[in-house]
């Protein structure tokens, strides 16, 4: 078979699975890096992942009456010094604008490395009454964290984002919101992402600066490291207080209201990658997926199967699909490795013998299976393979995540395990920071999260040995 | 009627246009300030209009085969100082980084004003063969320029906006997609925006910074001044040149590509505020507007009333439109006012007696006309009411332009047109800057266009005298 360079090339992830990523990062033409240290370009094909994405979290969000805005990109360091915890958690990341034009600026702006600022900033302006409650907003962006080490996707100077934003007349009311959008990120990552997660509150130490919680959707990639998928907010009234954003409320008493916020970013894509590529380049989910179906005429020069193949991709395409057909003249075991490489969940193939028995054959990208179907029920079996593929996806990556969660009773144990095998480790934990620190210390592994479904057993802290009942996630982190 | 304060403070147009369009811009709840000077917040409805904004135009680009990606926001000085006329143009209006994290940059970087830099050095990594080419990039982003004064949508020290940026095989490709994309930019004016506009050729003074040729859009505000609507850009192979960007041609030579820029803001919001908004405040063209309908029930306590008015809400919910119900306290005098505020384009009511009558009233905002029409017939009627609605926003935007266009042979008659009554002035121009300069020195106006319809007959420039066949528009911009 035929086969350019530019295919050929991709490291085996047994061997590397570092520089697998980055082959796949770059030869699926997702990315591109740029004159700007630390910054990444999304190219067509990854940025139309990213759209997708997009577009179905932002429906999601309408759906539960959220609405979009956009806020200024600079932040006066007046502002962002206003709530101590939070400047303390980004200042060493932030990015400076000292000059404007020819003249230096009498106070420096903050490129946002988040928003929560300008959102309090805002709603004192606008906020008044509990009427006005809740404010449910949420912006697309990009933001800049400004990293020393940089990988696409998973690490960047810049990255892209939505950063949700709300506050509620209650407490209570912006706790539920904080679960609600939690579980919105676990439903996108099952049901759209095909990766399966672990729903989970962060500790003390890793959760949000000036968060009074953070709850996360933590995933394990193929090489049994996790990576922090999401993340969602409870603050309480203290940003309120801090910006001084108040409301007239029922009994016409000023007060402040309770807040949340939850973001996701570009770094979705990075989970993708490593939760379903493989060898011979990306696998992706069918529902973000650029190209769902890619349709190849097999010995396109004889007469009819060109206009066959047309026929098929139009008839997919009216079907509501996202469907190419290649009829270049690059050979057929090139494009086959070239859309294997793109992570195209279907492929179509359909040659003079296939014309003659009124048949074509698909080709799933995640397993290589080839189901023969009637032309007339191309349609259907096309969605049908799809929702297949989904499926098998997610099976495949739940396998993986629950074949490598591991219980461990002492930190030895923990430690053995995780150099082993990987994956998350399961222990009981008391809760204190110096046993989480020790257990950093002697494993590497840090607290991936406390599941929300808790065990509700007795048994001893990993660390110290004392009686507690809290059930505990580690791991080695993206 | 009962209104409440924050519909009746709204400005005449006739007393004070300019305070009448921050009035609408601000209690039609469309920008708020930020405490970052010069800078502005998109809040909800205004940034509703801006998705609907960018779903339109985003899918006529991607018709015609243009492809989304996300370049970095920062520019190395080195980078954009590579093509002088461009930094020359930008450099006074650029917002600098100069600090990541605590650390002092060596080189400092700038926030985009624009990113031919950006995809040109992207261009010259990843183009190798013409069978690459064309590349048909657009961005949705926001830019920085460091204005002195600003108003909201209209100038902004950041404002979002697309910019395409395209490579081609011949100059003649190239200045097609010019071509093409002025021509896309009219459309979406006149059939979206429902805003009338002069095609045109800017002259070698206005002209977009390192371009060779500069198309614009111009538009006729209610107050008759003038405004760009958007603009294309054909840059030959000047920036190939300068950033080094070659392909593999035909003939296995290497040559340079030619190049197009082409891009649109949030100020055709300002535009759309100008063009259509009256005395009771915005006045929306149906395809943006975040409501296209507002049901209002009359006597809404009374049985069956509100129930009714649910129907015909989901009805046309149920019709693929933009559509609320209003079932709030708020008397029905301060609903109207409000969702006029707000230019909703259709209202319908419904009271007892309609619904005993089994029909409904639509009441249309440009104009206030109401229409009777049976309920059966809801859907049709509403469709055709927008339709309408459409076209005659775009009717009255046309008749203002020309009658608003006057002929003018010498510059004094130019200037007393122009303090007369406003408008567009139509000239002969001989093409000389100091002729240029004299009209902008004298009467205060700049050149707008070329019309890309030009007359072919002979005439005297209108400042020298001298004979030339170039017809040219005037007027006093925003």
């Amino acid at each position: 078979m035929a086969q350019d360079k530019r295919v050929e090339q991709i490291t085996d992830m047994e061997v590397d699975f570092a520089q697998w990523y980055t082959d796949i990062c770059r030869k699926a033409e997702l990315v591109e890096y740029s004159s700007v240290k630390g910054f990444t370009i999304l190219r067509p094909y990854g940025y139309a992942i990213w759209e997708n994405i997009q577009n179905i979290m932002d429906g999601m969000f309408k759906k539960t009456g959220h609405v979009n805005v956009a806020m200024p990109v600079l932040i006066p360091e007046s502002l962002l010094k206003k709530e101590g915890e939070l400047v303390n958690g980004f200042a060493p990341e932030v990015a400076w604008v000292t000059m404007g034009g020819s003249e230096k600026l009498e106070e420096r702006l903050a490129f946002r490395p988040t928003s929560e600022t300008m959102f309090c900033d805002h709603w004192h302006n606008v906020l008044h009454s509990y009427r006005e409650l809740p404010m449910l907003y949420n912006q697309w962006c990009s933001v800049i964290r400004w990293e020393k080490t940089t990988r696409p996707f998973l690490r960047s100077r810049e990255f892209w984002w939505q950063e949700g934003h709300t506050i509620h007349e209650t407490a209570e009311e912006a706790q539920a919101e904080t679960e609600q959008q939690l579980g919105c990120y676990a439903d996108f990552f099952e049901n759209v992402l095909a990766i399966p997660v672990v729903r989970g509150r962060k500790t003390e130490k890793e959760k949000f600066a000036g968060a009074e919680a953070t709850y996360t959707v933590e995933c394990m990639m193929k090489d049994r490291k996790s990576l922090q998928g999401a993340t969602s907010h409870y603050f309480g009234d203290k940003f309120s207080r801090a910006y001084d954003v108040t409301f007239a409320g029922r009994d016409n008493k000023l007060q402040y209201p309770f807040q949340t916020s939850w973001g996701s970013t570009t770094r979705m894509i990075g989970a993708v990658i490593m939760t379903h590529g493989d060898n011979n380049g990306l696998v992706l989910p069918p529902k973000i997926a650029p190209i769902q179906v890619i349709v190849l005429p097999i010995a396109q020069h004889k007469a009819g199967v060109l206009e066959n193949a047309e026929k098929l991709r139009a008839r997919l395409e009216e079907a509501g699909l996202r469907v190419r057909m290649d009829d270049s003249d690059n050979s057929m075991g090139w494009k086959c490795a070239q859309y294997e490489m793109k992570g195209v969940p279907l492929r179509v193939e359909c040659g003079p013998r296939d014309m003659e028995a009124g048949q074509c054959v698909l080709v799933r990208r995640n397993d290589g299976e080839k189901i023969t179907v009637k032309l007339e029920q191309l349609e259907d079996a096309v969605r049908e393979q799809l929702d297949i593929v989904h499926r098998m996806m997610y099976e495949k990556a739940r396998n993986n995540m629950t074949a490598n969660t591991y219980e461990a009773e002492t930190v030895e144990e923990a430690d053995r395990l995780q150099k082993e095998h990987g994956g998350f480790i399961r222990t009981k934990w008391c809760g204190a920071l110096e046993c989480e620190l020790a257990m950093k210390e002697k494993t590497g592994m840090s607290s991936r999260c406390m599941p929300l479904e808790q065990s509700g057993t007795k048994g001893r802290c990993v660390c110290c040995g004392k009686e507690c009942t809290t059930d505990i996630y580690w791991g080695i982190s993206y």
